[in-house]
Order: C-alpha cells, then sequence, then structure tokens
C-alpha cells in the first residue's frame, strides 16, 4: 500500500514512550518524516527528564493532548544516517535541544534567538512549519530525525549523560547569565530549588561571578548549595536576612513559579540596574511593587532557553570549565518510573535515561 | 549675631515660593549654604512646573511636609558666583535637573548612574550628604546655589525658556531611548499622556526609529500625536487595534502609573526582546502576566531621570535635532495658578515659569 502521508516515511519505523494525555507512558512507534537534505538521523543513548515533559504529559498550560506525543528535548546521541546537504559525520554524537528547527532568517534567528523564531519547531508534540509537514516527536525512543543544523556538537570532555541535562536546563540557566554580563565585579543570586538551580550556581562560580547566592524557603538546602559553589545562602522565609541582603544581587535567576512566591521580597534583593531573570514563569498574574523598578531601574525579564550558538558555546564553556549536572541515570525502559521520581520532586537534581544503544557505546 | 548655623550663609538671603504641606505656596525667604569650592549660585531665570513638584506638595508619596519646601527641578539661569575650585564663567547659562549633588566616587557615579548614587542630593527637599550639612531647596526661586559639577551647559541653539522642561521631562523620556537602542530598525510606543509623552514621541522621531506609536485611552490625542511625529496612534480602549498591534514594538515608554492600567494588554504589545519602560510607577503593586515574560523574553523595567553626563548629550541632542519641548509661559509670581493649572491636568505640555530675572535676558 502506497503511503497515504507524504510527511511520513513508511520505510522506517521509530519507537519510544508516547503519551495521550495520560502520565502513564505507553510504548509506541511512528513513521518519521522522510529524511530531508538538511536532516540527520540520531540513534539516541540518552534522553533527559525536564518538568516540561512533566507538563506536556499532564497538559498543565494547555488542552489534552489529542495526538500521541513523545516527549523529550534533551537528546543525546550518534549520527546514523544523513540527508545529502548534511556535513555532519556517521557516527558522531550530538546533541538535540528544545528547539529542532526554525526559519534561519528572521530577526530572532539572525540575532541568536532562533528559540524564539515564529516558524521554530520544538523538538516534540509541535507541527513543522518548513512546509515539509509532519509533527515533531522528542527523545523518550530510539531514534530522531531532525534538522541537522539545529543539532549542538558535544565536546569530547563531556560524557554523553552529562551532556544531555545541558541541553534544556544547561543553556536555560547558561543563557541569561551571559546575556546580562555575569563576570567578575557581579553578584548573583538564584531563586528556587532543583535541576535549574544547580546548575546556575555552577554557572555563576564558574564565570568568576563574585558572590553566588542561593535563596530557598528551605534551610535543609543550605549544605547543598555550599556544596555546589554557592558562597552564601538566604532562607527567604527570615526576613532578618532578607532585608541584609537587599539590592545586593545583580542578577537573580528565578526558577520558582507558583505565583504566590514573594516576588516583591525578591525585587527588593535586586542590585540597581540588576535583572530579576524569570526561567519559569507563573502561568497566571502575579503581583509586583512599581516602586522597585522606578528607583532602583530594576529589571523583571524572561528567558527562554537559548540559540544555536548560545548552545555550542555553553557546552565549550561546560567542558572547559568543568561544569557538569548532577544527575540519575535510569533505562528508558523505565520511563514511567523515571516520571514517577520527576513528579515526588525527588531527583539530584536531573534524570538522563539510557536506550539501549547507550549501553553499547 | 552670628550665624546659629555653619550650613546657612546667613550674609545671603533667597527667596522663593515655598509650600508646607499645603497646596498653597508662599512667599518665603532662607539663607543659603556657605558657597563650597565646586558651588555655582544661579540667578533663576525659568523653573519648571513638574508633576512631582505636585506630589512633592501635596505629599502624594510620603509623610506630610515637615520643613519649608521650595519645589523646582528644572531650573535655568545665569551662574553670578562661583567656590574657587569651579570652573564656570560668570554670566554663563546653566540648568539644573534633578539631582544637584552626588559622591562621584560609586559605580552609579563611574558609570553614568550619578542619579542612583545613595550619597546624591536631591534638587529640593533633600538633606545634604557632602558633610557640609543644610538642606536643599529648589527652583521656585530667585536664586539657587549647587555643586557646580552637576549642572549642565545650556547649548545656544535653544532658548532658556524651552531648555527648561529638558531638564527633567526631557531626561526622563531620551535617556531610556537611548539605554534601550531607539533608532533605525527600531519601533517604539508611548503610554500614557502629557508632558513625558511629547517629548517621548520627539525623541523617538528625531532618533529615525521606524516607527512612533502614541497609545492612549483617548482618540481625542489622535491629533496632537500626529504633530507631534507619531505616524500611529492606537486606542487601548479599542481590542481590535491592541490585537493587531500585538508584539509590534521593540522599546514602550509609560508614563502612566495608576496601579489598574491595562498592564498585561500593554505588555502584549511588546516585540519579542523588548521593553516597557516605566517611566512612573504605581506606588501599590499591580498584576502582570507571567507568560509574556517568558515567551517573548519581554523585559519591565524602570528608569530614573538620568546622569548629568546624558544630561549633556540630550540638550546637543535637542540643539541639534530641534527636539523642543511645548510651553506654556507664566510668571513665577503668579506658581500657585501654575500649580492650579498643572493639577488640572491642563498645560500643553509644560509650563514654564519666569523670574523677573527673565526679562531683563
Amino acid at each position: 500500500m502506497a503511503p497515504n502521508n507524504t510527511s511520513e516515511d513508511q520505510s522506517a519505523s521509530f519507537t519510544g514512550r508516547a503519551s495521550t494525555g495520560a502520565p502513564e507512558l505507553k510504548q509506541w512507534s511512528y513513521h518519521p518524516r522522510p529524511l530531508g537534505p538538511e536532516d540527520i538521523e540520531i540513534e539516541i543513548s540518552h534522553s533527559g527528564v525536564c518538568s516540561s515533559d512533566i507538563h506536556a504529559i499532564t497538559s498543565t498550560y494547555g488542552p489534552p493532548l489529542d495526538r500521541c506525543c513523545i516527549p523529550g528535548y534533551e537528546i543525546v546521541g550518534k549520527v546514523v544516517a544523513q540527508g545529502h546537504n548534511s556535513r555532519h559525520q556517521i557516527g558522531q554524537l550530538v546533541g538535540v535541544g528544545g528547539v529542532c528547527d526554525a526559519c534561519g532568517d528572521c530577526t530572532e534567528c539572525h540575532t541568536g534567538f532562533n528559540q524564539m523564531c515564529d516558524k521554530r519547531t520544538m523538538t516534540y508534540n509541535d507541527t513543522y512549519k518548513d512546509g515539509r509537514g509532519g509533527v515533531s516527536y522528542g527523545g523518550y525512543a530510539d531514534r530522531v530525525r531532525v534538522n541537522g543544523n539545529y543539532t549542538i556538537r558535544i565536546p569530547a570532555q563531556i560524557s554523553p549523560a552529562e551532556a544531555t541535562p545541558l541541553l534544556c536546563a544547561g543553556i536555560t540557566t547558561y543563557a541569561p547569565l551571559k546575556r546580562y554580563g555575569a563576570g567578575p565585579g557581579k553578584r548573583v543570586g538564584v531563586v528556587g530549588i532543583g535541576g535549574l538551580r544547580h546548575l546556575s550556581i555552577q554557572w555563576a562560580s564558574a564565570m568568576q561571578c563574585d558572590e553566588v547566592v542561593a535563596i530557598s524557603t528551605s534551610d535543609n538546602k543550605r549544605e547543598e548549595a555550599k556544596q555546589l559553589g554557592a558562597a552564601k545562602f538566604i532562607n527567604s522565609k527570615n526576613p532578618e536576612e532578607m532585608k541584609a541582603a537587599a539590592m545586593s544581587m545583580d542578577i537573580i535567576l528565578c526558577t520558582a513559579y507558583d505565583k504566590n512566591q514573594p516576588w516583591a521580597d525578591y525585587l527588593q534583593l535586586v542590585a540597581k540596574n540588576g535583572h530579576f531573570v524569570l526561567l519559569a514563569a507563573p502561568e497566571l498574574s502575579f503581583s509586583v511593587p512599581g516602586m522597585v523598578f522606578l528607583m532602583n531601574q530594576v529589571s523583571l525579564v524572561g528567558s527562554l532557553i537559548g540559540g544555536k550558538e548560545s548552545m555550542q558555546e555553553m557546552l565549550e564553556f561546560a567542558a572547559t570549565h568543568n561544569v557538569r549536572p548532577w544527575i540519575e541515570k535510569m533505562p528508558m525502559s523505565d520511563a514511567n518510573a523515571a516520571i514517577k521520581h520527576m513528579m515526588e520532586g525527588r531527583p539530584r537534581y536531573r534524570i538522563v535515561m539510557e536506550t539501549e544503544a547507550a549501553s553499547r557505546g
């Protein structure tokens, strides 16, 4: 029978762990898009579990899924096939982050922000805008085909497993620090818990910021923060500690996103001309004080992953400055256990799932 | 009788229009500080009326005044005396803005933000931090003494009266446009009414921005906005106009400051990586949507007047690009009428009060 959908290559079948709305993932196979001239096919060895995957699976921010969704946009694997215009090498190790395609020709693409291109395709649960049709499926699978121009080289110094979380959690935290000038003379704060924070602290330390401060609602993070390189810890529920730190940080990365966070208190921590950067955001509106913006010229700004150039730079920086995520490895065949572990907030700090290809090295 | 206060020069007496908490200003005289080595004494010819003066007089943002307050921080006049380290010329025309003194040695002073120096002295109703004691009195007066290092040269192309509003309204609008890259390729929006807007539109036009958009709740500003150089007008109460303009402006200057402004609607107008700049701010908290920050990397930021270097640059720019405020002149002897006119929101767009010195030229 002839293929009834030209956006599918009926000769190929990839198998992954898919959600159709319920948190429970099931084994499911699909026909990928035909290999385009710029595309590469990747045999996936590692796939990270990100909280965004949970949001997608449980439809936190949108209507229930109306199609099968294979999550995963922290993907590492080897090139096993490529289109005729691709300049990759078979066997080359590559990474895929949150965006697998973009137009390459708009202001955002030209200025290093292809992740904000109007015609971008998110790595999973998105429809392609390149005219070839089809839906994107992510990294909880044995293989994936993507536009090779949006894949990242993995430096030899970083193991494939450790490179994996850098492709989302890493770039999400690295990009705003670089954009807002983290380095000597700057003081950086990090609000919130978990994977994004543990990398934020490491980047800021490696960038030789004057001070790296962990800000948390719970004192039990104090020791961990120190191990990761945060010289200072502030319990945001302690008014005296918060007051003593007023206007003392040039950049604060905020990974917290429930709307009842003490936003006014956080904003008071930002130094004159400083930036309070949302790496996640409340779905609903939240309340902020007016005067702190005006009197201190504070900026409240969001940051969304990063462009492909930033991602490559970030991996090179991690390689040379020895920044590595703390990871827990789990087999992809236990994807549901990984999701459960994540939903319980237990990983320290990122889960990387391994496929059978990982054992083959 | 020997002077009982070393911060007062008993040999000199300046006369102004002072408030003690009631909006009604009364004639009142004071002994200025002794002329310090860097100080200059200015015979005031012109003094602008700013909405901040109204806030001070009516104690909008603070406790009632506990001392006589001579408002006014848009001051133009001639140097009539100077300290031994001052390099001004007697008879030279100078301007004074919102800040009349700063430490000159902190990060903010070194980076062009002396208006944010911890040791700054606001031009009126402030206490000096330079160790010499005393209180600052503003420009609704015949004379003033200030640190000459914080005064601005008035270019010959600009009349003293027209230079006056530039010293607050001008720098407040010019500085953020420059900071956030206004110029060819950029689209600028201006929210709100009155003096700040009419200068914002002129600056953005003179900077050759691609598009200058006036955003107002009232259609009756449409024609005025066009005259000032705004090619486009959006009625913010018209959902279709607002929707059509979504994500279309790189910089929006916002002069509105009541907390019930449609902040979410305004923020949707900001282009990717754009800036929504508060030039005034709600005293209380206000509500903003989370996702627009994250998805569009929009920045909500405040801007507070400008540093002395920016002020000088701004006046030179106004001189060469023919930016001039629309002013209404009134005699300083009618200061109360000027205040009343201002409180009724009637000036088109800035009031400049003239002293007797103005008539002497």
